[in-house]
């Protein structure tokens, strides 16, 4: 009687014994009946698979809800599929290429003879909803590759995909209400659990990614758990859209582009102010932390290249030039000009460690479809260092470097997560200094009290690191700054340093960046802040308003006594009304108005009007003058 | 008998008759004996002349000192001639190519078997002496062209050169003790007068510079008047080689340069500190006359530089590289980038002058052979501005633009001289404003006090200019500032405003730079200074050196103390002895050193000593740090 049934272990460790063949349904069912309604997907021994799916064998499982990272998953699957059969009774001669998942939902790629509008995409949802409510059973299928041939005989996109599924592998497709699609799923077991969605624009795309080949029309959208989900989306959505880099980037007159250099952003006179401040202060920061600032060549010979391996690893992404009839590259990365200037001089171990900082440029290819703003570019400032130690250094340089990380996220208010890159499989280098590396890395993380994650085996080939992830204002995470250790590029460069026992031995490079990409991130900044910096780093800190052309001759006065005390400050001269200069300035998010009537002439103040703030506060311009500065000297955050 | 004589006019305006067929020595001898002992040529009718020429008709004449402008370009071509005969004296077969005037002297270029060594200067240098005083008279003789061919015929350089005279020109060549040599002259009366020469050295020299031709031996020599002109020419060489930057750069690691990517310099830290402070200097001067920085970027697509007409003009120069299957151009200047960004936005009268800095890294290429260290690079940093503004901001513009220059090479110490370039023979645009423009500038300059030389003609073709030349310490000019007016740059990208009466205008565009190129200008201040810097340029300011290990602990709190008040210091903990340390301190051209011994560290003072100065001071660290605050505030000049 045991062969007729199968032992099933819950996700707390708890067991119990089943009839074989037994489905996650059923399962769910017999601990609850809402459990087996809330429950969209589960897993049988770390697979994920349909409910509905019969279990043969002793197995461990779990039971996925909607709203579970996996369960919305299967959930946006599905939700493609019931695009796919809404287009499919609009449109019959509809063929259908990939409909994967994505972030936040799924898109299908679809050839047919309509050519879709954005009209359509209501009609679509329409179409959905009522799939969604007829609830048909979602039912998978194994077939054999004939039957398969047979039932996509008249959809060549799925025919040519069915070819790529490798011979030793299993072939099912999944049938709801008559509409058929080759898949592996899993999927939710019927249509009416799929409730909460949005389709969100249409686009062009290359069958297969490759523009060699057909375009095809691609339909996006979304899908949550729950209408709330949804309904929280569109409102980060429109969140975002405020913060949008590249609307505030216009609109604030940061930077702009030109199709004359795509991917290479020009920092209109607001933007400089910015990326000038951020250089500054890392400047000065380390300057306290002793670093010292080279500046090396934006292109050099392409065997220097081919000496660092950049040129094997990374050329597809390198631009060329010719110099003399020799290739030349522009720097993709600083690295090899630092080693160069580290080899320009004999160095004793009294001289480690050394910590070379750069503002350098790089310029790395994008495709022009990845090219997005700021945030990914074809140039952008590193603001790079280079730190040569003795192999008993790296510890206290990483803390240092972590305390400078430290510092300057506190500054802009970011959270940040830590997370530790271990040996990866193709590691090169000694075993030894590996593990030494790595337990440094470990215990300057512990003796800072520094929680992290371990990426177990993601490390570099060339040495292990540390990534930080910060966490901006509508809680997206970005990577920017990274401490990496390098064995190799002291051995491709044959670095040397000499030892107390009078040995040329090897030192150890700790690569290391804070903001990262400066360009990439301002452009974090203007939508964490979203627009509103903080005094320090706000291109226009004060705007002076006069009631009437009667207090020119004061505004102007508050204007020099403000640049006097170096103040970015403008006055508005315009023949406007005085509220549509102050909602100009605060269009602008200046920080500080200040409206000068007969009043404020007559006792030599001003009277404050400060960004979101709702009161307004009448001083004397020294009293003003002393605030503020107080307020940039500490770098404080908008309140 | 009128017909038999002429009318002699000198400078100072008196006539005197002379028989018709006088020569200039006649005339002086007729004057005074010493004149005509001094003289060594003359000038008849603005032409300069032997001085054993025959006057045929009246005319006016001058008299040149060997010492004079004139009379040392005759000297030092004199003296070219006497260095071919030496070398046809001591090598009979070698023939001869040019043998021009060069600064300070001249050189010749040879053919010959003989391959020269550097002790053969001396030799020849012997053999010339020898020649001057046997006081061979220099004879001018008009000839034929058949004549000079059967003269040369052995020579085929000197014969490729008598075919290169324009048919209606006179063939005149010049012998001297049996020595012939093909020239237009003039030349001095007779060998003796060339006695204060010296051969310098060997190089070798492509006939008439084209690499493609034989390569010929080359001798460079210098000539002056006397023997103490000869002797200060050496003491300036002395003197020039101890600033030498490429040497100072290397000694004081102010910046290298690699194989790698030539001429393209590397700074360390040390020359990164004096170039950031005098980024931050001038960005600062900026600030207040309420310019913008901007930034734009490396390499823009080539159809825009077709646009702007440096693909037609410039091209050679330029270092290009592919993007997306589209050729781009590594920017050689940064007025295109400026355009497109004027261009980005509407503009109205109102808004102008616009003022629009960058600091903009450039690469122009430059043959191998003329680099030279930092001041003939491939790639620089120009302290670029482009000013738009309308026709009557001209002025006051370039009134402006003027200040700032004088400001900044004020707080160098640079004297300088200014020129105005004005319309050339091939220029673009209206004549009015042209005119309008060279009428601004001279008032402008007139206005402002500022003595200027006109260069007639010698105006870019798109506008006039202003050109500043700078005087080094050891009296050497260097073009550093320039101001120019563009006309065309305008019309190539269509660039308006809107003027008062609501009409779309063009602005006109000024071009300006004060350091021109930051890093030729660090090259011009390090041979300026002799690397002794002024303490707010000093990359190492103070230097504190303990007498014994008893100190160290005082030393580390001099030394923090310092820090905290922004002066870059270091501390020497080499285990040397205190003169060694003082030495080397001293070799870097530290500003100040600072010695503490017990007496110090009881009192808690330092006892200063001035870089080149004598005395030692003793006083507290408080008064110390307050000192040299106020010297870097005021950027004062080394004493």
């Amino acid at each position: 009687m045991s062969n007729q049934q199968v032992t099933i272990q819950f996700p707390n460790g708890e067991q119990k014994r089943f009839a074989k063949g037994v489905t996650l349904t059923e399962i769910a069912k017999s601990i609850s009946p809402s459990l087996a309604k809330k429950s969209i997907a589960g897993s049988v021994n770390t697979t994920t698979t349909d409910l509905t799916r019969p279990i043969l064998e002793d197995a461990e499982i779990s039971l996925y809800e909607a709203s579970s990272k996996e369960g919305l998953k299967v959930l946006r699957h599905s939700t493609a599929h019931l695009l796919a059969q809404a287009v499919k009774r609009l449109y019959p001669d509809a063929k259908f290429g990939v409909g994967p998942v994505i972030e936040n939902g799924f898109y299908y790629d679809i050839e047919m003879s309509h050519v879709l509008v954005p009209e359509d995409l209501q009609t679509l949802e329409r179409e959905m909803k009522k799939i969604a409510n007829e609830n048909y059973a979602v039912v998978r299928k194994e077939v054999s590759r004939e039957e398969a041939g047979n039932i996509f005989a008249h959809d060549h996109l799925k025919l040519e995909l069915l070819e790529a599924i490798p011979t030793e592998e299993l072939v099912t497709v999944y049938e709801q209400g008559g509409f058929v699609d080759l898949c592996r799923g899993p999927h939710v077991p019927s249509t009416n659990k799929l409730q909460h969605f949005k389709l969100m624009n249409i686009s062009g795309a290359y069958w297969r990614g490759d523009k060699n080949n057909q375009m095809l029309q691609r339909i996006y959208g979304v899908a949550f758990a729950t209408k709330e989900d949804l309904q929280d989306y569109f409102v980060y959505l429109e969140e975002a859209e405020k913060r949008n880099h590249r609307k505030l980037g216009k609109e604030l007159q940061l930077f702009m582009f030109s199709e004359e250099a795509p991917g290479m952003p020009f920092y209109l006179a607001n933007g400089q102010i910015i990326r000038n401040e951020l250089e500054i202060f890392l400047r000065n920061l380390q300057a306290i932390y002793d670093y010292k600032e080279v500046r090396t060549p934006l292109m050099m010979n392409q065997r220097l290249w081919e000496q660092s391996g950049h040129w094997q690893h990374y050329k597809e992404n390198m631009y060329f030039t010719q110099v003399d009839e020799q290739k030349f590259a522009l720097k993709p990365m600083n690295c090899p000009g630092h080693m160069l200037i580290y080899k320009n001089d004999l160095h004793s171990y009294r001289d480690l460690p050394i910590r070379m900082a750069e503002f350098g440029q790089v310029h790395r290819h994008e495709f022009s479809g990845a090219l997005n703003g700021l945030l990914r570019v074809r140039t952008f400032c590193q603001d790079d260092a280079h730190i040569f130690v003795t192999p008993a250094q790296i510890e206290d340089e990483i803390a240092l470097a972590l305390q400078i990380i430290d510092h300057v996220y506190k500054v802009f208010g970011f959270e940040y997560e830590v997370e530790l890159s271990t040996r990866p499989e193709d590691y090169m280098g000694e075993l030894d200094l590996w593990n030494q590396a790595e337990e440094a890395l470990e215990n300057v993380l512990n003796r800072l009290g520094i929680a992290y994650k371990i990426n177990a085996a993601d490390g570099a080939f060339y040495g292990p690191k540390i990534d930080i992830h910060i966490r901006d204002a509508i809680n997206r995470s970005h990577q920017c700054a990274t401490i990496q250790l390098d064995f190799q590029l002291p051995e491709k460069f044959d670095l040397t340093y000499v030892n107390e026992e009078n040995e040329k031995v090897r030192p150890v490079v700790i690569h290391r960046a804070v903001f990262g990409s400066i360009d990439r991130f301002l452009g974090i900044l203007i939508e964490h802040f979203g627009g509103a910096f903080p005094l320090w780093l706000a291109p226009r800190q004060v705007q002076v308003i006069g009631v009437s052309e009667a207090h020119t001759d004061y505004i102007e006065k508050v204007k020099a006594q403000l640049r006097q005390a170096n103040i970015r400050v403008d006055i508005d001269k315009r023949n406007e009304k005085l509220g549509r200069k102050i909602r100009d300035a605060q269009m602008q998010k200046t920080p500080y108005i200040l409206v000068i009537g007969d009043q404020e002439q007559q006792n030599e103040t001003v009277t404050v009007r400060a960004f979101k703030q709702d009161g307004l506060n009448t001083l004397s311009i020294e009293a003003f003058i002393k605030q503020i500065q107080l307020e940039i000297l500490n770098k404080q955050l908008p309140s």
